[in-house]
Protein backbone atom coordinates (compact mmCIF):
# COMPACT_ATOMS: atom_id res chain seq x y z
CA UNK A 1 0.00 0.00 0.00
CA UNK A 2 2.35 2.47 -1.20
CA UNK A 3 0.40 5.78 -0.04
CA UNK A 4 0.78 4.87 3.21
CA UNK A 5 2.42 6.60 6.01
CA UNK A 6 4.98 3.16 6.94
CA UNK A 7 5.49 2.72 3.51
CA UNK A 8 9.28 3.65 3.67
CA UNK A 9 9.61 1.10 6.13
CA UNK A 10 8.45 -1.69 4.06
CA UNK A 11 10.27 -0.43 0.96
CA UNK A 12 13.71 -1.01 2.82
CA UNK A 13 13.05 -4.46 4.14
CA UNK A 14 11.62 -5.33 0.83
CA UNK A 15 14.59 -4.41 -0.85
CA UNK A 16 16.98 -6.68 0.95
CA UNK A 17 14.33 -9.37 0.13
CA UNK A 18 14.29 -9.38 -3.05
CA UNK A 19 13.46 -13.03 -3.06
CA UNK A 20 9.98 -12.68 -1.61
CA UNK A 21 6.78 -11.80 -3.11
CA UNK A 22 6.02 -8.28 -3.72
CA UNK A 23 3.07 -6.96 -5.05
CA UNK A 24 0.95 -3.71 -4.93
CA UNK A 25 -1.95 -3.31 -3.10
CA UNK A 26 -3.11 -0.71 -5.40
CA UNK A 27 -4.79 1.55 -3.23
CA UNK A 28 -7.42 3.94 -3.80
CA UNK A 29 -9.14 4.26 -0.71
CA UNK A 30 -8.25 5.11 3.45
CA UNK A 31 -10.91 3.44 4.95
CA UNK A 32 -9.96 4.03 8.32
CA UNK A 33 -11.64 6.70 11.04
CA UNK A 34 -8.48 8.55 11.96
CA UNK A 35 -5.51 7.14 10.18
CA UNK A 36 -5.99 8.67 7.23
CA UNK A 37 -3.65 8.75 3.28
CA UNK A 38 -4.09 10.54 0.32
CA UNK A 39 -2.66 9.60 -3.23
CA UNK A 40 1.26 9.04 -4.47
CA UNK A 41 0.16 11.75 -6.87
CA UNK A 42 -0.42 15.74 -5.54
CA UNK A 43 -4.19 15.77 -5.49
CA UNK A 44 -4.35 18.02 -7.78
CA UNK A 45 -3.32 15.54 -10.68
CA UNK A 46 -5.92 13.14 -9.16
CA UNK A 47 -9.06 15.61 -8.04
CA UNK A 48 -11.49 12.73 -8.55
CA UNK A 49 -9.69 10.23 -5.70
CA UNK A 50 -10.09 12.52 -2.71
CA UNK A 51 -12.26 13.84 -0.68
CA UNK A 52 -13.02 17.39 0.77
CA UNK A 53 -10.65 16.19 3.63
CA UNK A 54 -7.70 15.90 1.34
CA UNK A 55 -7.76 12.12 2.45
CA UNK A 56 -8.74 9.13 -0.47
CA UNK A 57 -12.52 8.40 -0.07
CA UNK A 58 -13.29 6.29 2.84
CA UNK A 59 -15.68 3.61 1.10
CA UNK A 60 -15.50 2.27 -2.14
CA UNK A 61 -18.99 3.15 -2.52
CA UNK A 62 -17.84 7.03 -2.36
CA UNK A 63 -14.67 6.07 -4.71
CA UNK A 64 -16.77 4.47 -7.30
CA UNK A 65 -19.29 7.62 -7.05
CA UNK A 66 -16.33 10.22 -7.74
CA UNK A 67 -13.46 8.34 -9.18
CA UNK A 68 -12.41 8.55 -13.16
CA UNK A 69 -10.79 6.19 -14.71
CA UNK A 70 -8.33 8.09 -16.12
CA UNK A 71 -7.33 9.46 -12.66
CA UNK A 72 -6.91 5.95 -11.96
CA UNK A 73 -4.82 4.91 -13.97
CA UNK A 74 -2.30 7.77 -13.42
CA UNK A 75 -2.05 6.81 -9.71
CA UNK A 76 -1.54 3.22 -10.19
CA UNK A 77 0.86 3.70 -12.32
CA UNK A 78 2.64 6.45 -9.55
CA UNK A 79 2.32 3.88 -6.93
CA UNK A 80 4.04 1.20 -9.23
CA UNK A 81 6.72 3.56 -9.80
CA UNK A 82 7.33 4.81 -6.36
CA UNK A 83 8.17 1.27 -5.29
CA UNK A 84 10.55 0.55 -7.78
CA UNK A 85 12.44 3.72 -7.46
CA UNK A 86 12.72 2.60 -3.46
CA UNK A 87 14.32 -0.51 -4.71
CA UNK A 88 11.68 -2.90 -4.41
CA UNK A 89 11.38 -5.59 -7.21
CA UNK A 90 7.26 -6.14 -7.71
CA UNK A 91 6.09 -9.49 -8.35
CA UNK A 92 2.49 -8.54 -9.05
CA UNK A 93 -0.72 -6.28 -8.67
CA UNK A 94 -3.63 -7.22 -6.78
CA UNK A 95 -6.32 -4.18 -5.29
CA UNK A 96 -7.36 -2.91 -1.94
CA UNK A 97 -11.37 -3.50 -0.79
CA UNK A 98 -12.14 -4.45 -4.48
CA UNK A 99 -12.20 -0.88 -5.15
CA UNK A 100 -11.05 -1.61 -9.10
CA UNK A 101 -14.31 -3.35 -9.84
CA UNK A 102 -16.28 -0.32 -9.90
CA UNK A 103 -16.20 -0.13 -13.31
CA UNK A 104 -15.32 -1.42 -16.97
CA UNK A 105 -13.04 1.27 -17.64
CA UNK A 106 -11.15 0.77 -14.11
CA UNK A 107 -10.76 -3.50 -15.09
CA UNK A 108 -9.66 -2.35 -18.33
CA UNK A 109 -6.70 -0.03 -16.54
CA UNK A 110 -5.61 -2.38 -13.86
CA UNK A 111 -5.28 -5.20 -16.67
CA UNK A 112 -3.40 -2.82 -19.12
CA UNK A 113 -1.29 -1.59 -17.01
CA UNK A 114 -0.43 -5.22 -15.77
CA UNK A 115 0.48 -6.25 -19.08
CA UNK A 116 2.67 -3.25 -19.69
CA UNK A 117 4.57 -3.62 -16.36
CA UNK A 118 4.86 -7.45 -17.14
CA UNK A 119 3.29 -7.66 -13.52
CA UNK A 120 0.24 -10.65 -12.83
CA UNK A 121 -2.88 -9.03 -11.97
CA UNK A 122 -4.97 -10.97 -9.53
CA UNK A 123 -8.73 -11.93 -10.67
CA UNK A 124 -10.30 -13.52 -8.18
CA UNK A 125 -13.24 -14.74 -10.50
CA UNK A 126 -15.59 -16.68 -7.55
CA UNK A 127 -15.33 -13.06 -5.70
CA UNK A 128 -16.20 -11.11 -9.08
CA UNK A 129 -19.41 -13.59 -9.33
CA UNK A 130 -20.66 -12.60 -5.91
CA UNK A 131 -19.57 -9.19 -5.32
CA UNK A 132 -19.67 -7.31 -8.79
CA UNK A 133 -20.88 -10.14 -11.28
CA UNK A 134 -21.93 -7.85 -13.69
CA UNK A 135 -18.17 -7.07 -14.31
CA UNK A 136 -17.25 -10.55 -14.83
CA UNK A 137 -17.45 -10.32 -18.62
CA UNK A 138 -14.78 -7.67 -18.18
CA UNK A 139 -11.76 -10.08 -17.30
CA UNK A 140 -9.90 -10.45 -20.13
CA UNK A 141 -8.81 -14.19 -18.87
CA UNK A 142 -5.63 -14.34 -21.46
CA UNK A 143 -3.94 -11.61 -19.82
CA UNK A 144 -4.72 -11.96 -15.68
CA UNK A 145 -4.33 -14.37 -13.12
CA UNK A 146 -7.41 -15.99 -12.64
CA UNK A 147 -7.48 -17.99 -9.07
CA UNK A 148 -9.95 -20.45 -9.54
CA UNK A 149 -10.61 -19.93 -5.68
CA UNK A 150 -10.31 -17.18 -3.36
CA UNK A 151 -11.08 -17.28 0.09
CA UNK A 152 -10.98 -14.62 2.99
CA UNK A 153 -12.63 -14.96 6.32
CA UNK A 154 -15.33 -12.56 6.33
CA UNK A 155 -17.45 -10.86 9.45
CA UNK A 156 -20.21 -13.25 9.35
CA UNK A 157 -17.57 -16.63 11.02
CA UNK A 158 -17.52 -15.97 15.08
CA UNK A 159 -14.01 -15.78 16.64
CA UNK A 160 -14.86 -19.26 18.28
CA UNK A 161 -14.98 -20.34 14.45
CA UNK A 162 -11.98 -18.81 12.91
CA UNK A 163 -9.72 -21.99 12.92
CA UNK A 164 -12.61 -24.55 12.01
CA UNK A 165 -13.27 -22.29 8.52
CA UNK A 166 -9.97 -22.29 7.84
CA UNK A 167 -9.27 -25.71 8.45
CA UNK A 168 -12.21 -26.79 6.59
CA UNK A 169 -11.06 -24.58 3.96
CA UNK A 170 -7.65 -26.23 3.42
CA UNK A 171 -9.45 -29.28 3.80
CA UNK A 172 -11.80 -28.55 1.31
CA UNK A 173 -9.44 -27.40 -1.96
CA UNK A 174 -10.01 -28.66 -5.25
CA UNK A 175 -7.32 -28.80 -7.66
CA UNK A 176 -6.43 -25.40 -9.61
CA UNK A 177 -5.10 -22.18 -8.48
CA UNK A 178 -6.51 -21.04 -4.93
CA UNK A 179 -5.96 -17.95 -2.89
CA UNK A 180 -6.32 -17.66 0.87
CA UNK A 181 -5.90 -13.92 1.84
CA UNK A 182 -4.85 -13.40 5.05
CA UNK A 183 -5.07 -10.07 7.03
CA UNK A 184 -2.23 -9.73 9.55
CA UNK A 185 -1.05 -7.57 12.27
CA UNK A 186 -0.80 -7.98 16.21
CA UNK A 187 -3.89 -6.55 18.41
CA UNK A 188 -1.82 -3.88 20.04
CA UNK A 189 -2.66 0.18 20.81
CA UNK A 190 -1.38 1.00 17.28
CA UNK A 191 -3.56 -1.39 15.64
CA UNK A 192 -6.47 -0.73 18.29
CA UNK A 193 -6.19 3.15 17.28
CA UNK A 194 -6.02 2.53 13.52
CA UNK A 195 -8.72 0.25 13.55
CA UNK A 196 -11.24 2.24 15.92
CA UNK A 197 -14.82 1.80 15.92
CA UNK A 198 -14.58 -0.85 12.74
CA UNK A 199 -14.42 -4.28 14.26
CA UNK A 200 -14.72 -6.12 11.10
CA UNK A 201 -11.16 -6.50 9.56
CA UNK A 202 -9.90 -4.86 12.81
CA UNK A 203 -7.23 -5.69 15.46
CA UNK A 204 -8.49 -8.45 17.28
CA UNK A 205 -9.12 -10.12 13.77
CA UNK A 206 -5.81 -9.59 12.31
CA UNK A 207 -4.26 -11.11 15.33
CA UNK A 208 -6.54 -14.34 15.14
CA UNK A 209 -5.14 -14.30 11.51
CA UNK A 210 -1.55 -14.37 12.44
CA UNK A 211 -2.06 -16.98 15.25
CA UNK A 212 -3.67 -19.19 12.40
CA UNK A 213 -0.99 -18.56 10.01
CA UNK A 214 2.19 -19.12 12.15
CA UNK A 215 0.25 -22.42 13.63
CA UNK A 216 1.78 -25.86 13.50
CA UNK A 217 -1.94 -27.17 12.84
CA UNK A 218 -1.56 -24.45 9.55
CA UNK A 219 1.46 -25.92 8.81
CA UNK A 220 0.31 -29.88 9.01
CA UNK A 221 -3.27 -29.15 7.47
CA UNK A 222 -1.47 -28.31 4.00
CA UNK A 223 1.56 -30.84 4.14
CA UNK A 224 -1.65 -33.62 4.73
CA UNK A 225 -3.59 -32.29 2.48
CA UNK A 226 -1.21 -32.14 -0.03
CA UNK A 227 -1.31 -28.42 -0.97
CA UNK A 228 1.57 -27.61 -3.08
CA UNK A 229 2.71 -23.31 -2.32
CA UNK A 230 3.70 -20.68 -5.42
CA UNK A 231 4.67 -17.70 -5.21
CA UNK A 232 3.51 -14.65 -7.64
CA UNK A 233 7.33 -14.63 -8.32
CA UNK A 234 6.71 -18.57 -10.08
CA UNK A 235 3.34 -16.87 -11.81
CA UNK A 236 5.37 -13.97 -13.37
CA UNK A 237 8.39 -16.23 -14.32
CA UNK A 238 5.70 -18.45 -16.46
CA UNK A 239 3.51 -15.09 -18.09
CA UNK A 240 6.60 -12.97 -18.69
CA UNK A 241 9.71 -14.80 -18.35
CA UNK B 1 1.28 18.48 13.15
CA UNK B 2 -1.64 18.89 10.54
CA UNK B 3 0.53 17.07 7.87
CA UNK B 4 0.65 14.11 9.97
CA UNK B 5 -0.99 10.52 8.86
CA UNK B 6 -2.72 10.96 12.94
CA UNK B 7 -3.62 14.28 12.51
CA UNK B 8 -7.40 13.39 12.28
CA UNK B 9 -7.54 11.82 15.48
CA UNK B 10 -6.33 14.76 17.79
CA UNK B 11 -8.53 17.23 15.47
CA UNK B 12 -11.20 14.55 16.61
CA UNK B 13 -10.11 15.46 20.38
CA UNK B 14 -9.42 19.40 19.81
CA UNK B 15 -13.27 19.65 18.33
CA UNK B 16 -14.82 18.03 21.77
CA UNK B 17 -12.33 20.05 24.19
CA UNK B 18 -11.74 23.99 22.80
CA UNK B 19 -11.51 24.94 26.27
CA UNK B 20 -7.75 23.94 26.06
CA UNK B 21 -4.82 25.03 24.27
CA UNK B 22 -4.60 23.83 20.24
CA UNK B 23 -1.68 25.63 18.67
CA UNK B 24 -0.39 24.79 15.01
CA UNK B 25 3.18 23.56 15.63
CA UNK B 26 3.84 24.38 11.85
CA UNK B 27 5.50 21.33 9.97
CA UNK B 28 7.74 22.17 7.08
CA UNK B 29 10.49 18.58 8.08
CA UNK B 30 9.63 15.10 7.82
CA UNK B 31 12.51 13.71 10.34
CA UNK B 32 11.74 9.64 10.70
CA UNK B 33 13.19 7.50 9.35
CA UNK B 34 10.34 4.89 7.90
CA UNK B 35 7.44 7.57 8.89
CA UNK B 36 7.16 9.87 6.50
CA UNK B 37 4.52 12.57 5.49
CA UNK B 38 4.40 15.32 2.88
CA UNK B 39 2.81 18.77 3.15
CA UNK B 40 -1.28 19.78 3.46
CA UNK B 41 -1.07 21.05 0.01
CA UNK B 42 -0.11 19.10 -3.53
CA UNK B 43 3.22 18.77 -3.90
CA UNK B 44 2.92 20.74 -6.94
CA UNK B 45 2.01 23.75 -5.31
CA UNK B 46 4.72 23.55 -2.78
CA UNK B 47 7.33 22.11 -4.97
CA UNK B 48 10.49 23.42 -2.88
CA UNK B 49 9.12 21.93 0.16
CA UNK B 50 9.10 18.50 -1.19
CA UNK B 51 11.88 15.98 -1.56
CA UNK B 52 12.41 13.80 -4.68
CA UNK B 53 10.76 10.66 -2.32
CA UNK B 54 7.65 12.75 -2.08
CA UNK B 55 8.14 13.61 1.50
CA UNK B 56 8.76 16.65 3.54
CA UNK B 57 12.92 16.85 3.58
CA UNK B 58 14.06 14.90 6.53
CA UNK B 59 16.10 17.65 8.30
CA UNK B 60 16.59 21.67 8.87
CA UNK B 61 19.20 21.70 6.99
CA UNK B 62 17.77 20.40 3.29
CA UNK B 63 14.46 22.17 4.27
CA UNK B 64 16.47 25.56 5.08
CA UNK B 65 18.98 24.46 1.03
CA UNK B 66 15.47 24.44 -0.66
CA UNK B 67 12.71 25.89 0.73
CA UNK B 68 11.24 28.97 -0.65
CA UNK B 69 9.34 31.65 1.61
CA UNK B 70 5.92 31.64 -0.55
CA UNK B 71 5.70 27.90 -0.64
CA UNK B 72 6.11 28.08 3.91
CA UNK B 73 3.48 30.56 3.45
CA UNK B 74 1.03 28.19 1.23
CA UNK B 75 1.60 25.51 3.16
CA UNK B 76 1.40 27.50 6.93
CA UNK B 77 -2.15 29.09 5.69
CA UNK B 78 -3.20 25.50 4.42
CA UNK B 79 -1.70 23.71 7.87
CA UNK B 80 -4.06 26.54 9.92
CA UNK B 81 -7.10 26.18 6.93
CA UNK B 82 -7.27 22.60 7.36
CA UNK B 83 -7.19 22.78 11.37
CA UNK B 84 -9.85 25.03 11.26
CA UNK B 85 -11.90 23.08 9.07
CA UNK B 86 -11.44 20.28 11.16
CA UNK B 87 -13.61 22.27 13.82
CA UNK B 88 -10.29 22.84 16.03
CA UNK B 89 -10.31 26.64 17.62
CA UNK B 90 -6.58 27.40 17.38
CA UNK B 91 -4.70 29.52 19.94
CA UNK B 92 -1.35 29.89 18.84
CA UNK B 93 1.65 28.91 16.46
CA UNK B 94 4.79 27.51 16.78
CA UNK B 95 6.98 25.57 14.57
CA UNK B 96 8.63 22.09 14.38
CA UNK B 97 12.47 21.61 14.64
CA UNK B 98 12.91 25.58 14.45
CA UNK B 99 12.53 25.00 10.89
CA UNK B 100 11.21 28.48 10.24
CA UNK B 101 14.72 30.40 11.51
CA UNK B 102 16.14 28.85 8.50
CA UNK B 103 16.05 32.82 7.10
CA UNK B 104 14.85 36.52 7.78
CA UNK B 105 11.81 36.02 4.80
CA UNK B 106 10.08 32.95 6.64
CA UNK B 107 10.52 34.81 9.81
CA UNK B 108 8.40 37.83 8.15
CA UNK B 109 6.25 35.19 7.12
CA UNK B 110 5.53 33.30 10.52
CA UNK B 111 4.92 36.74 12.27
CA UNK B 112 2.69 38.18 9.22
CA UNK B 113 0.32 35.15 9.38
CA UNK B 114 0.03 34.64 13.03
CA UNK B 115 -1.22 38.37 13.12
CA UNK B 116 -3.44 38.17 10.36
CA UNK B 117 -5.36 35.03 12.05
CA UNK B 118 -4.97 36.55 15.22
CA UNK B 119 -2.74 34.11 16.75
CA UNK B 120 0.07 34.78 18.90
CA UNK B 121 3.68 33.34 17.64
CA UNK B 122 6.08 31.36 19.92
CA UNK B 123 9.19 33.23 19.50
CA UNK B 124 11.84 32.34 21.80
CA UNK B 125 14.40 34.49 22.57
CA UNK B 126 17.11 32.61 24.62
CA UNK B 127 16.96 29.47 21.96
CA UNK B 128 16.80 32.12 19.14
CA UNK B 129 20.72 33.69 20.48
CA UNK B 130 21.69 29.85 20.59
CA UNK B 131 20.23 28.38 17.51
CA UNK B 132 20.40 31.33 15.03
CA UNK B 133 21.58 34.59 16.59
CA UNK B 134 21.35 36.32 13.46
CA UNK B 135 17.81 36.02 13.45
CA UNK B 136 17.07 37.84 16.71
CA UNK B 137 17.35 41.24 14.96
CA UNK B 138 14.08 40.25 12.65
CA UNK B 139 12.05 39.11 15.95
CA UNK B 140 9.19 41.95 15.71
CA UNK B 141 8.78 41.79 19.17
CA UNK B 142 5.58 43.92 19.08
CA UNK B 143 3.30 41.18 17.33
CA UNK B 144 5.11 38.11 18.47
CA UNK B 145 5.00 36.47 21.78
CA UNK B 146 8.40 36.40 23.46
CA UNK B 147 9.28 34.07 25.43
CA UNK B 148 12.03 34.90 27.78
CA UNK B 149 13.09 31.70 28.59
CA UNK B 150 12.50 28.60 26.62
CA UNK B 151 13.44 25.34 28.28
CA UNK B 152 13.41 22.00 26.35
CA UNK B 153 15.85 18.67 27.75
CA UNK B 154 18.31 17.76 25.22
CA UNK B 155 20.57 14.87 24.22
CA UNK B 156 23.45 15.79 26.30
CA UNK B 157 21.22 15.27 29.72
CA UNK B 158 21.74 11.93 30.46
CA UNK B 159 18.74 9.32 31.16
CA UNK B 160 19.70 9.30 35.42
CA UNK B 161 19.85 13.09 35.69
CA UNK B 162 16.15 13.86 33.90
CA UNK B 163 14.40 14.43 36.73
CA UNK B 164 17.15 16.33 38.24
CA UNK B 165 17.31 18.66 35.21
CA UNK B 166 13.79 19.59 35.09
CA UNK B 167 13.62 20.36 38.93
CA UNK B 168 16.42 22.07 39.38
CA UNK B 169 15.20 24.28 36.04
CA UNK B 170 11.95 24.74 37.75
CA UNK B 171 14.03 25.90 40.92
CA UNK B 172 15.72 28.43 39.13
CA UNK B 173 13.20 30.18 36.96
CA UNK B 174 13.15 33.45 36.87
CA UNK B 175 10.33 36.18 36.72
CA UNK B 176 8.98 36.34 33.54
CA UNK B 177 7.45 34.65 30.65
CA UNK B 178 9.05 31.13 30.99
CA UNK B 179 8.02 27.84 28.40
CA UNK B 180 9.29 24.41 28.96
CA UNK B 181 8.41 21.84 26.08
CA UNK B 182 7.65 18.45 26.77
CA UNK B 183 8.03 15.62 24.40
CA UNK B 184 5.58 13.18 25.38
CA UNK B 185 4.66 9.75 24.11
CA UNK B 186 4.51 5.90 25.29
CA UNK B 187 7.58 3.83 24.82
CA UNK B 188 5.69 1.79 22.86
CA UNK B 189 6.14 -0.50 19.38
CA UNK B 190 4.40 2.05 17.76
CA UNK B 191 6.81 5.04 18.89
CA UNK B 192 10.10 2.55 18.73
CA UNK B 193 9.62 2.33 15.16
CA UNK B 194 8.49 5.50 14.72
CA UNK B 195 11.79 6.90 16.19
CA UNK B 196 14.19 3.39 15.03
CA UNK B 197 17.47 4.75 15.17
CA UNK B 198 17.15 8.13 16.37
CA UNK B 199 17.43 8.11 20.40
CA UNK B 200 17.28 11.90 20.39
CA UNK B 201 13.37 12.70 21.01
CA UNK B 202 13.32 8.81 20.31
CA UNK B 203 10.72 7.00 22.02
CA UNK B 204 12.64 6.27 26.05
CA UNK B 205 12.96 9.70 25.96
CA UNK B 206 9.27 10.75 25.46
CA UNK B 207 8.63 7.90 27.83
CA UNK B 208 10.90 9.93 30.51
CA UNK B 209 9.30 13.16 29.88
CA UNK B 210 5.60 11.90 30.28
CA UNK B 211 6.58 10.48 33.51
CA UNK B 212 8.35 13.58 34.82
CA UNK B 213 5.17 15.41 33.86
CA UNK B 214 2.46 13.55 35.21
CA UNK B 215 4.80 13.25 38.69
CA UNK B 216 3.34 14.62 42.20
CA UNK B 217 7.12 16.09 42.80
CA UNK B 218 6.53 17.95 39.48
CA UNK B 219 3.50 19.40 40.65
CA UNK B 220 4.51 20.39 43.95
CA UNK B 221 7.81 21.91 42.97
CA UNK B 222 5.54 24.09 40.71
CA UNK B 223 3.58 25.12 43.86
CA UNK B 224 6.66 25.51 46.16
CA UNK B 225 8.27 27.70 43.99
CA UNK B 226 4.78 29.72 43.30
CA UNK B 227 5.06 28.96 39.45
CA UNK B 228 1.98 30.51 37.68
CA UNK B 229 0.58 28.74 35.14
CA UNK B 230 -0.65 30.53 32.30
CA UNK B 231 -2.47 29.15 29.09
CA UNK B 232 -1.54 30.22 25.50
CA UNK B 233 -5.33 31.35 25.01
CA UNK B 234 -4.60 33.89 28.22
CA UNK B 235 -2.37 35.23 25.63
CA UNK B 236 -4.06 35.29 22.57
CA UNK B 237 -7.22 36.91 24.45
CA UNK B 238 -4.45 39.96 25.77
CA UNK B 239 -3.21 40.10 22.69
CA UNK B 240 -6.22 40.06 20.08
CA UNK B 241 -9.35 40.01 22.84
Amino acid sequence: MVPCPWFPEIAAYAKQHPELDWGIHSTFTSEWKYYKWDGVLPSSEIPSLVSKDGYMYSSVEEFAKNAKPADVEKELRAQIEKATSFGIKLTHIDNHMGSILASPEMIAVYQKVGKEYHLPVLAPTNMIHMMAPQMAKYIDTNNIVVVDNFVSAYPAIGADKWKDFYNQTIQNLKPGLNEIIFHLAFDDDEMKAIAVDHPDFGAVWRQRDFEYVTSDEFKNLLKQNSIYLITWGDIQKVMYK
